[in-house]
């Protein structure tokens, strides 16, 4: 005796889109602080956002197809906010604090639609661009990327059997344990998840959620994705991104104004929030120059994020800065979030342990680490470098240094000037895997 | 928005019993082989089995309620053989063979019903004796063996979280793809599911059968589940078992008659079924004396079943009486079922390939390896050494020796006597895991 939904049935029988993004709020939680931000200071700035794939051997639109992957893109721009989840945004507290998102802003988010996008097909990849009022543009990022990297986990799983599905998931999961295990081990973990760019899937997102906070318990503190974090009664973790000094830095006109707009990105930034939300990304020019420059009261925030020099390295020398600057470092916090795994977490963990508070956030390796999962061994399921970065603001080219020349982006006579500005201290060139 | 089947979660509402015997098809297919011999040659005899746990330090009657255990032999009497059961019984072919169940069996078997049962609970253990017929007694060997083996399983997993359920099942399903992807080096592997009665639950072997007929494709020969032979398309497996021998012997009056009745038993199969289903199992009172005493007629069989030697040991035995009457053994059939898991499998298939044809039959360790797999840790799910032993027939003690002393069943008195009578040539105690 098996009872089957027919009405469910019937309907799947004739199936339509299984859209990948549901929800304004499935998408990182620093977008939404920093578009409060964007909308305060900068609601005249447009700004074009591109999607960049540094896997290149990847050939992206030989593997999905561009009908589906625009009608998951128009999808997403039918989607508004729900009433439920902006009476959420400003009920809920973040980070200890309550409203932190002003009611004219949550008034203006509950207009708020994806803006347009344009999209071609060049040589094998997609040219997927967002071009219009940076407080629109800016929210491409996560749902293009999450878009993306799931239609392409949806086309290696195509032809798959039945069986082979259920294989590949239980692997996932089981592998997906063995990691949570090993974490267990690391009494004073502090660790969120990052993964929602890259995830396989957001239902699988979500498994690795529900993972987390059952198997990780306090150590897990919630999660980048909005959403997950609402439906799971989980922290939403995030500061700010590499955006904002790009931005800033593209609409100063001379070398001192681009030189400064890292530390202007503070100071607007120190306006609006406080406390832990009080993170520096110190690398979008490189992390030495941007120390080295650093007006003293720098010192005085709660933290950095270290995020494209290598972990152990970025972190000490960071330490070294906030001790030359009269800093305890036992009272300051570091979050590493580049291509953590398990091994990487344990050795950072152990190498500073005691002497800094510290947490991880844990991306691709949480959210799209299928590798040996596959019964057919196939690689259609390796996890991608896929970014959407900001490329021009009021027209103006938008330049990311970063501390590893093989993350940088922008045009290469830019580039240039850049590095003239702030020099190439301590930049140090390492393959980009996820 | 998510449809839900209101009638069935309505039903779930008032949660009723989940049998675990749901058809009597649910059993080895060498009960039905020995049923249609015991019925038309004993039809007369009595026979009482009885359930014993070797496992003494599990104490299965604190782990399973008695109601429950109850609750699930009386569901187990109350299933009848379905038509299309028997339809597919009397028009399927087995072994190669037509027409292998006689259309007067069929019939008798369109009224069977399993007989009543005691139950009672004696130190921490439940006795449980299945008394009358032999012809009726017998068929309750292997779905009383799989409902005590769900109903602890069941017990174990009763306070765990959904989350944890979850990971148990998955990692079960990667550990045992692991296991098929092993197998699959071995290019002329000849293996069936044995683990019926030692399965974790009915769903769980279904799963298994599933994984290895995708997974092995024609290296996986088939069940010995009649019920999932039929209903995936796949052989059904298996000959005959040490009842037959224990109790032509308990009949026997003299010691020359149990001397002579393990080869009586086999004139008697021999009368009813040929080819691949001529397998000696020689060893229920010592391989040694079995093979030193057999008829040179028994060469002449197509194989042995070595159940209870160590499986290099005994093939090697096996091999050498073979020659030693003039039979090429690389025409001739071992099937190796004693416990085996991958690693002995591939130790068993390496030390014969090219000697001899071999099968293997999986059991305990297809359908019942859940080590390692709790996330919890636990020990519940460690699968026992519990079988349904012949004890009496027509009132008379009956005896098994094994080549394990740790396997012999019976009363002190009578095993002397057997021993007094076989010896004890070639027996040898090892610890008997499952």
């Amino acid at each position: 005796m098996a009872f089957t939904d027919i009405a469910t049935r019937t309907w799947d029988h004739n199936w339509r889109l299984d859209p990948i993004v549901r929800s304004l709020l499935d998408t990182d939680f620093y977008k939404l602080l920093m578009l409060q931000m964007i909308r305060h200071l900068h609601g005249d700035v447009d700004a074009t956002f591109r999607l960049i794939n540094r896997s290149t051997s990847v050939r992206l639109a030989d593997v999905i197809d561009e009908a589906e992957l625009r009608a998951q893109l128009d999808h997403a721009r039918s989607v508004r906010f729900a009433k439920k989840e902006l009476i959420w945004l400003a009920g809920n507290s973040f980070y200890g604090k309550q409203r932190m998102f002003a009611p004219d802003f949550i008034q203006w988010l509950s207009e708020f639609q994806l803006p347009p996008y344009e999209l071609h097909r060049v040589d094998g990849q997609f040219e997927l661009t967002f071009d219009g009022p940076w407080t629109h543009t800016t929210m491409w990022e996560i749902p293009a990327l999450a878009i993306v990297n799931e239609l392409r986990a949806r086309a290696a799983l195509r032809d798959k059997g039945r069986f082979a599905l259920d294989v590949l998931y239980a692997r996932a999961k089981a592998k997906l344990w063995d990691k949570v295990e090993r974490l267990r081990a690391l009494p004073d973990l502090v660790i969120s998840d990052f993964g929602t760019r890259r995830r396989h899937g957001f239902l699988w997102q979500r498994w690795c959620v529900e993972a987390l906070k059952e198997g990780l318990g306090s150590r897990f503190i919630g999660s980048s994705n909005v959403l997950l974090a609402m439906d799971n009664d989980l922290e939403a973790i995030g500061t700010n991104a590499h955006e904002l000094p790009m931005v800033l830095a593209a609409l100063a006109g001379d070398d001192a104004g681009v030189a400064s707009a890292p530390y202007r990105v503070l100071e607007e930034w120190q306006a609006h929030y406080d406390g832990n939300l009080r993170v520096v990304l110190p690398d979008a020019f490189g992390t030495a120059a941007f120390l080295r420059d650093a007006p003293d009261w720098v010192a005085g925030w709660t933290g950095f994020r270290p995020d494209s020099a290598p972990p152990i390295e970025g972190g000490e020398q960071i330490i070294a800065w906030w001790q030359a600057h009269g800093q305890d470092p036992r009272e300051k916090l570091l979050i590493f979030s580049d291509g953590m795994d398990v091994d990487s977490i344990e050795r950072v963990y152990r190498h500073f342990h005691g002497r800094v508070r510290m947490s991880f956030g844990w991306g691709t390796n949480l959210t799209n680490d299928f590798r040996g999962c596959d019964p057919d061994g196939a690689a259609g399921l390796e996890p991608i470098s896929l970014v959407a970065k900001v490329t021009r603001a009021n027209g103006r080219p938008a330049v990311k240094l970063s501390d590893n020349p093989a993350k940088a982006t922008g045009e290469p006579a830019e580039i240039a000037r850049y590095l003239h500005i702030f020099g190439a201290d301590g930049r140090q060139e390492s393959a980009v895997s996820v």
